[in-house]
């Protein structure tokens, strides 16, 4: 009787270990989303690229963001490099459902409404791919 | 006596606090350079773009590459959105020297060897700031 328990509960055990592998598998080979703004500001300055890199600094407490990176195009300089714009902000989302709260989050329509008189164009990037 | 030893012990201790801080600090504001390329194919096809993504595998190996990422466009249409590119390529590097090594690097000249017969235009932002 007792071995027949002890099997049963292996048994169930065993039962549960590819469901557990293809979760782990999943966890693996999840998307990455990337979203890439480019700034171009009205009147492009040191206040202003830091007036706007405030509000960035606020704008990057949307729970949505895993990761995001504030810049100023570096000093490279090869012809096929872009590097009119002010400021780069890029940040990755699980996917694009997490970009979608991003973009109707209250923290998100607060910069607009708070920043969006520095600028005078964004060139926006979204890519989307597996993370690796 | 034991009271003025205390004091003593705490005035040393406290005395650390600042290098401690600002050592902290130093780690936390090193920098992050994006290398981001948006890649525009001769003839665009799915085939094309997986050898382009094939070979930028085999470029992600460069070791001064700390992180990347290969995407297409996402679904999103917004009328600020480029999209007409075909693959993304994005790596971080630790600062401007890093990805000077990547760009001279037997494994980026393989790679431009071998596929550049592939795409048209590439238009390339690479940006710094601190590392968040």
């Amino acid at each position: 009787m007792k071995n027949r328990r002890e099997f049963i509960k292996k048994a169930a055990l065993l039962s549960t270990l590819p469901a557990t592998a293809a979760l782990a598998n999943t966890a693996k080979s999840k998307e990455l989303f990337i979203h890439h703004v480019y700034f171009y500001l009205k009147q492009d300055s040191p206040e202003n690229r830091a007036k706007l890199t405030e509000g960035l600094l606020k704008l990057s407490k949307v729970p949505t963001i895993r990761q995001f990176h504030i810049g100023e195009p570096a000093s490279t300089t090869r012809s096929v490099i872009v590097r009119d714009y002010a400021i780069s902000w890029m940040c990755f989302f699980d996917n694009l459902e997490e970009e979608e709260v991003y973009q109707a989050h209250p923290i998100h329509l607060k910069f607009i409404e708070d920043y969006s008189y520095l600028w005078s164009k964004v060139n926006v990037y979204d890519s989307v791919g597996p993370r690796r």
